[in-house]
């Protein structure tokens, strides 16, 4: 046993008289409590609590990749705390059902009261998208706009210095560009890749004129769909035209690292690539499952109030559901498999080059 | 124990020799076997199985409600049924992370095999929809073209004639409009209501004009939504202005169901109208876990095919998306917060009318 | 928009600085901070709020059925609370997977740190039990023993007063006890009742003895536990031989209360019996997922201590084990199925009755 | 588009025909349909098609660990497929909520016709069992009793052959051995270790004796256990000793094995030790999935039949849950905890050990 270790009591370890004296109904103070005021208090501290947590991993990983080098013994690491917020992710998305048991007639009762507090002013919630990579130029209009003008000063003051330094984002981004996964001297792995792809699109094209149940008014759609597939791909081989698209919003990873996330995609089963590719994985579900939180609260907002406006002025739901696609940060890596062969299909890695690829993992 | 009942063996009852031998791999005829095609087999199977299920349940709530009369043991069973139907659709969400453990690269090895069969190509999915109430003129217009064209000739004939069918939501229409909750002689209830209701909206201008954290551009944006909201309400009053917007899809059910529903919503604590607010809550739930469903499938397929051809040969995931809005059934009930009142601002009812609404509850 | 209302700030009204700035790592304090017990404290935190919410819907339902009187309206927001209860159940079952994600070597760096705090300590907790009527005479000797020289002296006076109170099973109780469900002066319902439970238990031994599947020890073995059944319905229907088992432990239930909840059980779709069967329901969901929870709470302990001693200094898991069975409270109502009939074999209720029970239930 | 693919539909391609086909009621075969029986017959084929993925994913495991060698690329294979079979038991385990929407009245309308059917006869149920490491002899009395005599003749020599094939658990055992992680020369780590832990034990006994918490009789009670827990690690470290305690069922791996096990447990961050220790994590979590289901669904049975005697003759619930401990698997890496050192107590590896496993693990 440590020696000298005060004896420690279970209430005041968790600060209990704190955490469990911090219920005040609004609707008690002026006179006409509301019995479900406190599940709608409860409901947010416990988000707030998890978001504390989920912010504590966050920033272990952020450290990490801020570094020149990322060890594999840190990789293991990050993958093992990125799968913990995966997990309590999973808990925000089912506590939405415990908010939905509060019926919209039990939440007017006290409405009126919150006015205009909201839940855009969690100072928490807006840390984890920024950390993640959420900039102010990939939010939507109304979102840019309303972003900050609900806060506080010194919250906005906060949120906007954050907001200049490093995301996940970037740093995934700039750790996938140092992986020299690109050039093989006297190997020519991305002239193969796309002979392969090619020969896919082709087939992918064959599949469309051959299908026979296919209306002609799908089929013309079907094929115009697989030109901006062609295009993708076009776009993904030129520097120019990628650098296009990126600024269009297609891309957000720049053009070297989506081919180093794209290449640790296809080779996951080399055991060196087992855990970078466990990492990508992560930032994928971690992204999945924050969309369908927004998704889901969407839902929620929209059922308690439909076109009713929220505590914070503003019908809410409409703009949420706006955001659930727009505010994508890893979405690159959600539309991975647009440029993924079947293994049979990959170009063969000749033994110097995963040789190579052995030294280039060891440097990481 | 029963007189002359054969002795029953698991696997006999179960019928297991049918089912465990109905997994037959296309990559395997072709010969070259995936192994994970049987997960992708199996998980459609699921799918199919738990799709029987429901239409069972779901039969049996339409053969009540085609009735003249619903009895009120009747709406025991009715919300009890439906309430198994919601815990069900609990797993279909869940079981989309169980496909998901199939990564991309996985996926493809055999999707060549499978083409040009496809999730379209439910037929139990689509007797879902239709049975719950999904009419084509709800669809939007991809889907309208090509809800048909995928499927052979006879489950067409089978579908085209189920649509001419009563579905859950004409039915639960019908029910509603049978209830004599709107005319009471001598007690003008909806003038109240409405009153109270103006009231409510001049409340909540004030909220938006009085808020200190809107921009100007917020502010005029919330008194755009605000006014819609009004506009709304006047729909709701009057007839002709109901069945324009009705025509425009504002909404689905008859003026005078949706009053009816409304006014179970506000009053559901009198003992009376518990059921029937179960029943309404649970169509809510149903319509609410069936969209969540499509919007996460939708990122599954996003997910595994990225800008690709799905083995329908569409590329699915933009469409899929489209359609968890259109898609809505019950949206009316979903939206019906839009038109209610905190109990405080309720409208009380006279006794008498009480009593009407009791003899009118032994009626239904 | 109410008069006077201050404008509300989100995080001055959900307390953030309190709740935020609540988590101190005793690892730290020491100089030796360790990453993990953040989330030690937060998922022990997020309980402790959860509990909060449980305890203000359960003490409001106590006071409910703390009147003379249980009107219907009050039975429906009754069932509505305790379903948000079971809702948040379910939460507070999941996150014990988000506490594994801690593995035991995470958990050792900071354990010695906090002797002997321990979850035996937390007063919400044992609130929840005594509330919903775990009385001391039922815990197990060790429970007995170490259930208050763990608190301090102002938290056990606290709890030792709680438990004077009536708790919910006790109230349960005396509400099945007015119910005047068991004479109808001239309908001899449980002499109908015992004849065909007779029957069914000949046929259960018929079931037995023609068994072909049971070896002689298994057909043995099943005529011993079909002869205890037997016991139990003679010990139902005699008031004496009732209290003798109750006494031994084997009902909680007083035997009035007892029937008058079987009697609700088989008549469920009764209108009338809706309300009381969805509450008699609640509480088995309550107790179902509260056993649940104390079974993988004591896994999750073995997972991360193995047979080492926890931080309150007790090797808790193979206690918490034992505490899974004995501390359920309204195993009776699980158990009810014992003495239930398929609704073919029911006696039917004379119109004379149905009416008494209406009139009955009005009394309620 | 692969060559002469001919076109696939959906409904032929999953064989809907056989699969929606094979719903008998047992009722109605009786005259006396009973609506919930459907629920009762496609809530167990839906197991059945989870079962028949899990052995696919299992027994491609146990082909991989067959072999001499098990590659690392295998591992990534392995641990990937079994992370799969952990989240299809997630849906086995919520399952049960589905089947606990049939109440006991709506269950014993059907009973007495599947008599004497019962899951114990789910062949592949045992498959699995058999298939991850329940032998016969761990097998309770009347489990190894009644493990047999209920199937036919043909299931029953199918079973009996499976069980002299080698079971994962015992693949795992001799792969574990295998690693020449016990012997380095030069290094002593097991006597180092082994210092490390006396020093652990006897803080333990120093926590004990001053915590104030604690009575007299629970301190006594808890030296106990850990006298208990001593001669727990003085097995561990003596051969002779450690069958003695493996004979009598304290232990299924063999010594050798649990230190390898051990090992890697302790050093987890190590990339090469990544793969092997989440092997094991894996493992575990199958362990601890199927025996909260044991737990869960024999609370389900409880609350079905109570003391009735099940479709099989058998009051089951009683003696599923003894099953629930003594069919534990892997669970000597369940407790590995209690072996287990904090990091920083861990002794140093020296460069050259670590370069040996480096080697070793290539080897593997």
């Amino acid at each position: 046993m440590k020696k000298n270790v005060d004896p420690c009591y279970y209430g005041d370890y968790l600060q209990l008289d704190k955490l469990l004296s911090a219920q005040h109904l609004q609707s008690a103070k002026y006179g006409e409590p509301a019995h479900d005021e406190t599940l709608f208090i409860i409901v947010h501290q416990v988000y707030e609590l998890w978001f504390k947590q989920i912010l504590h991993e966050l920033s272990s990983v952020i450290d990490v990749f801020s570094a020149q080098q990322v060890k594999d013994q840190q990789l293991t690491t990050v993958v093992h705390r990125l799968k913990r917020v995966i997990s309590i992710q999973g808990l925000l998305n089912d506590q939405i059902s415990v908010m939905e048991t509060m019926s919209p007639q039990e939440f007017l009762a006290f409405r009126d009261y919150l006015v205009p507090a909201s839940g855009f002013q969690s100072i928490q919630f807006k840390m984890l998208e920024i950390g993640l990579g959420l900039k102010r130029e990939f939010r939507i209009d109304f979102d840019k706009q309303s972003f900050y003008n609900r806060l506080e000063q010194k919250d906005r003051d906060f949120l906007e210095a954050l907001e200049k330094k490093d995301s996940l984002f970037e740093l995934t981004q700039r750790w996938l560009e140092r992986l020299p996964l690109l050039e093989f001297d006297d190997f020519k792995f991305w002239a193969l890749y796309r002979q392969a792809t090619d020969k896919m699109l082709a087939s992918d094209e064959a599949i469309i004129q051959g299908n026979p149940t296919l209306s002609e008014k799908d089929r013309r759609q079907e094929l115009r769909e697989l030109q901006s597939t062609r295009d993708t791909f076009a776009a993904l081989w030129d520097e120019q035209e990628y650098s296009n698209w990126q600024s269009q919003g297609h891309f957000r990873l720049s053009q070297r690292a989506l081919l180093a996330a794209l290449f640790i995609n296809q080779y996951n089963e080399e055991p060196l690539f087992n855990l970078p590719y466990q990492f990508i994985t992560c930032l994928t579900e971690i992204d999945e499952k924050l969309t369908i939180w927004r998704y889901r609260h969407a839902m929620m907002v929209q059922r308690m109030l439909g076109g009713k406006i929220g505590t914070g002025g503003s019908s809410g739901h409409e703009y949420l559901k706006r955001t659930t696609e727009s505010n994508r940060i890893f979405k690159d890596f959600f539309n991975m498999a647009t440029f993924m062969l079947p293994k049979a299909a990959l170009p063969e890695l000749p033994a110097n080059v995963k040789g190579q690829l052995g030294f280039v993992m060891v440097g990481l």
